[in-house]
């Protein structure tokens, strides 16, 4: 049966990536630049941040920054946000002409006018330029983003990107049984069209089609402290993305600066029930780490800190 | 004889170095990060732009951003300066207290003023910038830094980094003679010290050095078209680092866009005398950069197209 829902339905084939860009915190390394997660769905690149240096990550990844529709921002510390105007211009030097959608707290007008106005640069393209505030939801279509408030020394936001519904299983010993025949018709009706057969007879994909059933849902933190909110948006997420800044032996440093340890990340994993959690934001000083992962997956096993161009697919579940 | 000069003798033991950080122009590629030279001299780091990711090309070199001094902006396109701001705060994180001087034509005070107040950063070491234009002489005790206007698609100089006299050569044969003891006092009188024998007899350092001796130099021609006053200002060089955007089938578009090809660069270097030139700016098009390479050696046979990361020593003539 289907259910009411807000969006549109998605097809099962719909490939969801998370590509880190940046995975260091405060300043870049050898190893590690600063803050960048890239999502990709469809032809579409989804950044979340956007530290300097980024548009070149993108360069030494599989992806193109061309494919970048909409970039959202978690709060306004240069290690966040200071790879945007390049990418803008290295985007109008490249011919873009569509326009790009800029998503931040209360500020980012300001913030961006400013980062479009240095030096000789005129945009020669759309930049559209979104507040967004705690319990927000932007809707574009087959997802959603939602938005709620972190805890770090600076007004910060963490954000929920959420698949709506996609059809439910498609039950084909009684598709068969009711006489049709397999081959285009069978994808249509996955696609939630009705289909009229041979012998004149209407089925609608409800009747072949089990429940709706859940997207995937991607968070990611920012920089914060330990926080109830991020707990009750990460909730049953595939995946949450988590400031890790230090080891739970500098619990106070990384309180004293609005910061999360590995251990406390890999505590609201847990509480949230989440099924992956990686740690980013990972400071200078942690040359190996192991030692993170570690301090992490002492209280929850799936806990991960990736390298920076590290590609993850979510997969859709059964 | 000692000559008069402007500035102060140094040591021949002085080194200089150039270590090209960012060699490629408009955008990074993978193996090319934008505009950005050190000369580093004793211990300090004289910066010649600073492109977006210039940190970072700090941290995969030998040199040390900490030690950077002065930065000298050519012009304001973003690929000449972005790097600034994530750098002026990556400093700060590491808990620079000395001040930072930035130099560029006008415009560049309210440039810097906008770089340091982007999102939440608060300079908490002061940032003293200079406006400077053509013909300017910026005297730094033992070297000067020249000024010259070059013509790009917008505002944009170059400059000379030249040291000034050194002291004239050592005649021991002649010290033996006038009962100097080889030793300490060898050291004293190359360094211009007059010195008193045992005998009471005094010895002044005219009296054992020869004329005194140049010290190197070092251009910048940061973005532009091919130009006299390049040339004029560049003569008798040691280096010059010049703008070749472009191979010379591409002059048209060089033209275009205020860029020099290799050649036109080779041409400059040839007709200004000068000892070694660095081709640099090369466009994100050029994977091979020996066709550049070859194009300006045609004309200038010490024509050389640095990659990333590279040093060269600048040795002292005897």
């Amino acid at each position: 049966m289907l259910l009411p829902h807000s969006g549109i339905l998605f097809s099962a084939m719909t490939q969801l990536s998370i590509i880190f860009l940046g995975t260091g915190g405060s300043w870049p390394t050898v190893k590690r630049n600063v803050s960048s997660v890239a999502v990709k769905r469809e032809g579409e690149i989804i950044l979340f941040d956007c530290g300097e240096g980024t548009q070149r990550q993108f360069q030494k990844s599989t992806q193109s920054y061309m494919q970048i529709s909409k970039v959202f921002l978690t709060h306004f510390h240069g290690d966040h946000f200071l790879g945007l105007p390049g990418l803008i211009q290295t985007m109008q030097l490249n011919d873009r002409n569509k326009p790009l959608y800029v998503y931040g707290s209360r500020g980012v007008e300001k913030l961006i006018s400013q980062l479009l106005s240095l030096g000789y640069f005129k945009p020669a393209y759309e930049v559209i330029v979104q507040e967004v505030s705690d319990g927000d939801v932007l809707e574009f279509g087959e997802y959603c983003v939602r938005v709620f408030r972190v805890d770090h020394n600076v007004p910060a936001v963490g954000y929920v990107l959420e698949e709506h519904m996609r059809p439910g299983r498609f039950d084909k010993p009684h598709a068969l049984e009711l006489g049709i025949p397999e081959g285009p018709l069978f994808g249509k009706l996955q696609r939630g069209e009705t289909v009229i057969l041979k012998n004149g007879r209407k089925i609608t994909p409800e009747m072949v089609l089990g429940h709706l059933r859940k997207g995937r849902k991607i968070v990611i933190s920012g920089d914060t402290k330990p926080c109830e909110r991020l707990i009750q948006f990460s909730q049953d997420a595939d995946v949450l993305i988590h400031d890790a800044t230090f080891h739970s032996e500098l619990e106070d440093i990384a309180r004293e600066y609005g910061h999360t340890t590995a251990r406390q990340a890999a505590e609201i994993a847990k509480t949230a029930k989440v099924e992956t959690l990686f740690l980013t934001h990972i400071s200078p000083r942690y040359l190996d780490y192991h030692v993170l992962e570690k301090d992490a997956q002492a209280v929850f096993e799936h806990s991960f800190v990736p390298k920076d161009f590290q590609e993850v697919e979510i997969k859709l579940k059964k």
